[in-house]
């Protein structure tokens, strides 16, 4: 139906094989509903595994915006707000879906897509120093993606500093990880499952973008810390009558530590088309090592690429020139970069 | 996994084959995300056609009380609040989720799961000639689910009596269809897909009880009257990255009008449940002419059925009588409702 | 302005005089705002006082309304619904303030605007025994007024009972004290202030109905049950600027122990109000012993004494006869009451 | 109980004495609740008189951050946001009650205060411009304060550039006046409520810093555009039982013109002191005409200030100098501002 070559984004296509083959062949058992099934038990036990996290809690929910609207209202109170990146997914990209549920997105400055404990820890600071502070809206947790909506990285260490501001201040860290199989597979990142278990308060593993038709798991490491979350993933709307469709995913997407390795052809395709645009003396914007590439393009050349190629309008550059997004996916072909190569 | 006689609900399967085939064939297309894909838009103009509606917006979500809280928040003000039986889905089973959106579900008495026009329209009178109305939820809407949580079914005289008392008072009319394909199929059913598109300002077609996957179709036939919808549904964290998985199934489901003729197994099954039932002097709690069956089972009994046959706990009868729910669905097979049968 | 006798409500008139006089003296005084004045502090700790308990959060808010949706949004967790009698403020009057904030009013039935601790313990049995409970809304806590919507009143025992409910499905218990001044003026009255510190998690002392201009005081007996109280008032609008009028009136309404005995006239009118009609044959509805009578009027008198005296539709008994509420209050003097009777 | 000079805020004192006088003489009068009594009425009239917009709908409610949440809430739909400078009361100060009710609060950059139309312009073209905005919040308001929380003024022309701006997006204006008595009795303001009347959707009188003890007046020109404001005041527990409070002082402030001389002594004062500080040789940090001054003070004569004056902090200016306010009000007297002025 679509002749170009598609670098729009990373879920334009369906499943990965393995998990398409697991939906067959699934197709007419019979079982019981809401992720209560054998198979959402079986991907559960591999997720806790592979975080190393034993007594994790861990919900599947069907995309990504409802799976940050439903984690950041069950784990703040009220009356709490969460720090978030001024670009960040929840501050722009979710029609509202956090203040929907009364809480106010915090934003501080970020780069490249990603903010520092830095900022985070001034940004407390100057809160609890503020003498009117108990008028204005408390934070209650660190809102970070990994990888950011600018396709960067956090390092472990700096991880570990959000970690203990934190602590500091009695909030919690929760991580978005729609696109965290990308990190997993990209050589410049040092952030393991394990790493996000024991330093976050929740985060999720990314199914949607990452080979999954959909769907995202959530994993809560000490679950008292969010009492009936299933009746709060309910309230929501967010309870798959069919759960064991998420549970099949994430059972594949784990067997065999697919997770691992599924985002590798995406970060090879990448890898080989910055060094072409290199070459070709195009301007990349800033350094992102994950499936996401941003390039200044000239506007006639780009009239042109937009013939042959699907690419995301990311910003205008000036006048003459405009910042674009190509994305990779796990199903990127070598064909398919070879091909665009050759377009660039 | 599960070698026990399934009919505790119709939920239990996966899909039927020509939706599976259908994914299958188009797994590694590259579509536009959000439904504005091809398949997606083909299945809403078959949606439109079948309901005989050309202008009707279309859009589909992945389950039912998502879709009732999404649309319920869409189309009240926020300070009304939605009639419905206090046996209704969203007065009962969904956790909350109107009310988590500030409305309040305002409750009249049914009768086998149904509600009746001249009840509403007392409700209205009394909520009107109340001196302190303007105190009061103000009601904004009528919630109807057909077939009911009971599987009784309204008459197409009955929704237009409730689309009168509607129009009395300036009010909408919605109507929950979950479990719609077992009303198509029933020779009872005098309510076509035409007839909830003239007389509804908005209802849904079930897919999750009724052969998809997951998914829910919202046909709203004066789009107007719900501007911004598509924000809404993503405010509500309800937006599909990949909506071609639920065009897709729609699209099937109304090609050669599958839809119509899905719940038929399901009908046959539940009336050869039925009449076996009754002639082995059972009692049928009352007359449920879908593909729900409530009996009253002596609890002896009932500790024998449920080693061979899975089914649903409704309600204690008397201190030795249960009353149990058993479901058939679109897949249910003969050799399955003969086992049943000698099992009874 | 209104030459008719006034029984139609408690809020017909301004303040107590000593009230009144309180805030002529202090007009010019130039205080911090928001409660933090030396006054509201002096009224915070006579309340403290005069329910013996020394370690209680007092907050100060304007009305009934606003003191219920504000502190049942602070006791509950975001996904919990409250308990209430189906006749109860919250359920009824309050527009939908308590759905607002996404939490559920759960009805159980009432008698005489009372309901029991054994229907509560039902409700709550029932809610765990029930296999979807986690599709259900949870309840987290229980509303009573004391006086209730029809001027009945609680025993001691009656409220133990609640507690011990409460307890054991670990939830909160709160009373809404609207007319609380009536109930301490009761001779049937055996609920102290000090027995609301010890048996309720929050409860509200009314200033509006009871000789105050305005205001409401909230105490919370183990104030760390609800952190950063001041943010949440501020949250949902209900921080008064000018705070030291609501301070300074209940300064006054607990200065030797006037709360305690403001209710007095009004107990005193009705229980005249109450004998006169029985002697004179009128029907009461039920035993009411505060300052609201319920009673039965043949439709042809009351026109009659609707030319003289306001009084309060309650609701139809039947074609012929109504039923009428008449409402004392702290001002009612006993020429008024002389009056009234004589044109029964 | 405070010796010092009071010049930290403009709500430390009671009421104006021809308010209080009338609280005084209408005590006993007994009269119909929430606002639908006569003097409340009147009020109403002066109002809509003195806006020259006799078919304005006038509500009363009781403090500013309640007002805004209410009026925000009742113009907007659920799914849409308000536009606001990222240093507007909503912005900042009022704990996320804007949030609490479900919206976004988008901020522009301001100038001391003030945004312009061309600002809010960008930020709406670029909203529609952008290919994924139907991912965002909609813009469906835009909030002014006049005077600004930094006591600056728009100028009719800029008023009106909003209003085209609204009007060219069909978006909302409504304006916060909180301290619009100030803005008034200014020499420098030519924004009269007549204009706002014309030029704004709804926007609300301040009484709790103009003169009254607390209340603000809402005014909608075309009440059409707010159907059931009076549940909707309820609803966010905003409806005073006794609302004749804020009648009687609102009739008070529109009798003889009062509110519209009522900010004079503070206007008076201010430009006294700002007069002095500059003769003094301070920095005053940008114009501010009304009855706010922002001056930057050494740290070491700030701290010897601060023994005889109350003063509002406002910001660290650099290590060794700090932004503070001295805010006059109207009953500030010629002898503290001498007293002020000769401490200085």
């Amino acid at each position: 139906m679509n002749e170009k070559l598609s670098f729009a984004c990373d879920y334009a296509k369906g499943a990965h094989p393995d998990i398409l083959q697991r939906i067959i062949q699934t197709n007419m058992m019979k079982t019981a509903g809401y992720g209560l099934d054998e198979i959402s038990e079986s991907a559960r036990n591999r997720i806790r595994k592979a975080c190393e996290c034993e007594s994790a809690a861990v919900e599947f929910l069907t995309g990504g915006t409802q799976t940050n609207a439903v984690m950041i209202d069950a784990l703040l109170r009220s009356y709490q707000g969460v720090i978030a990146a001024e670009t960040g997914h929840i501050s722009v990209h979710e029609a509202g879906a956090i203040e929907a549920n009364g809480h106010k997105v915090l934003t501080v400055p970020h780069q490249y897509g990603k903010i520092s404990a830095g900022d985070v820890e001034r940004y407390l600071d100057n809160y609890y120093n503020d003498a009117n502070h108990e008028h204005m809206v408390m934070p209650g947790m660190v809102y970070l993606s990994h990888p950011s909506e600018y396709g960067t990285l956090y390092s472990k260490a700096e991880l570990q500093a959000f970690r203990e501001v934190c602590d500091r201040f009695g909030i919690y860290l929760y991580v978005d990880g729609a696109r965290l199989a990308y990190a997993l597979a990209c050589p410049e990142n040092d952030v393991r499952l394990k790493d996000l278990a024991e330093l976050c308060d929740a985060f999720y593993i990314g199914g949607t973008k990452c080979g999954a038709l959909f769907g995202e798991a959530v994993v809560v490491p000490e679950p008292k810390k969010i009492p009936h979350l299933f009746t709060i993933i309910k309230q929501h709307g967010a309870l798959l009558a069919k759960g064991r469709l998420l549970g099949i995913q994430f059972d594949e997407l784990f067997r065999n530590d697919l997770y691992m390795q599924i985002g590798g052809p995406a970060i090879k395709a990448a890898a080989d088309i910055k060094k072409a645009l290199r070459e070709k003396g195009y301007r990349l914007c800033f350094g992102s090592p994950t499936n996401q590439i941003f390039v200044v393009m000239e506007n006639e050349a780009l009239k042109i690429l937009g013939e042959k190629v699907e690419y995301s309008f990311w910003e205008k550059y000036d006048d003459n020139h405009t910042v674009i997004r190509l994305a990779t996916d796990w199903g990127t072909t070598e064909s398919e970069t070879i091909a665009l190569i050759n377009i660039l």
